[in-house]
């Protein structure tokens, strides 16, 4: 893994896999997320401020910044997954460090550990207005690699 | 705590003030999220199934499951608060436990322990489809009360 | 599951290999931890207090704490496997919920989903001094089943 | 913050504080850990390999890894506050990333945010056998700090 994360292009059949996922997750539209960035064992989500994803002060809200780091974190480890596999979450962990503001929030998922059958991946997500990018939110993710139904 | 959460009811002011604040939480509107159950130390959110919550196979998103969950969590913390105070998340970690499908899912948040500065809620998700009723995410989240600024 | 966990008994083998796994824990031995209760998806460490299992202001340390809770949480989805198998921790998380004190510490896991590859279980731990029992940490656990090695 | 972590050196009284705090801790003593390095925002902590921190594999025990990481974050965070003031663990997360083996580990705790009331610390922990040094273990931790009795 360590020769493959030190690319920075995770292969054109990889990132139309993912983007191919991404684009079947109702969700991520919903709330107006786009892929930014995909390298092998890293991948970008932002997501626009906006008052559809706000909690009750205007800040984003935590379940709209997990869900960008949820989603970042999974199609990270995808990227280092073979074809005709899956990849779900088993559980993460999510400290929001500080209010949620910005022009728009960016989840960073990258690949800690990754395993025949488990992956771990560490979370970030940064609130970025004009020039600045700030630490808004740090976690760290278990996912499990299924072999896809026959088609 | 134990007896106030023996009550059924958190008082005419308690679910009138949770109720507005979750109505300005712009996410759980734009999710087609609901408070179902308000009682002290207990709160209840559910959400309809429909394409814009959704992860690539259909399912609940995590990031969807999350988001009531953790709302879930706050306002069940918000039931043992004074008035002009307020919820911030400080963590949450939560396991997904079984595919997130049904007609709809309901979160349940439940205030395991509630001290001055910090609360600390048991966080528990439930997939429903006509009488059945299946546990799909658990997990455990912490919360800090802050003072309300003043107006 | 939810039948075999109804169960009072784990049956003498189960509990015979779990006590033996238990004794090869020299941490266990070390710490002066003894297994209390094993059932079918559920078994309890007890720990006595000493110097040498404290933090600077004498409670019992967060890390003797969590070792009790992790071994419990590992020995209750044991109880659930087939043999020739073995079970390791994923991740933990575990939140202190109050001071540790007590004659001795109890660490009760409790299987929450058994599922062929993934266990996940919850820990609490409670604080006993004469008649009082109090909940002192609770948390989340995820184990994976592994086979063992031919002999 | 930034500032201060920059520094090699957390300050002879500072170091001095953790150092007494750190031989009080009962536990650390029984396990035979030790702390190996302070600066400002990190603490490292190092357990030799011995039959008495074992689970049942020989392997480092999983509650061995955690108590060292927990502590070394604790410290991590306490180099930072005033005289006068204790941290206490709020929560802590930890992944077992690989089989804890090695001649020793060694735990490094590094402060992510550092907020008037709550930190969160950054846990890695690592097997040193010989020249190679592998993370086994990588975790979250939240502190909160509180004021000392008076004397």
């Amino acid at each position: 893994m360590a020769d493959r994360t030190r690319q920075e292009d995770a292969g054109p059949e990889t990132e139309a896999r993912i983007r191919e996922s991404f684009a079947r997750q109702g969700l991520m539209a919903h709330l107006g997320a786009r892929i930014t960035h995909v390298a092998p064992g890293r991948v970008h989500i932002a997501l626009p401020s906006r008052p559809e994803v706000t909690q009750q002060h205007g800040y984003f809200h935590a379940g709209a910044t997990s869900a960008i780091a949820d989603s970042a974190g999974g199609y990270a480890a995808y990227t280092l997954f073979p074809e005709n596999t899956e990849v779900l979450t088993v559980e993460y962990k999510i400290n929001l460090l500080a209010p949620a503001v910005g022009d728009h929030i960016e989840a960073v998922g990258t690949v800690l550990k990754s395993g025949r059958t488990l992956t771990v991946c560490q979370l970030e997500v940064f609130g970025l207005q004009d020039d600045r990018r700030k630490l808004i939110a740090n976690g760290q993710q278990t996912l499990i690699r299924v072999n896809s139904p026959a088609p």
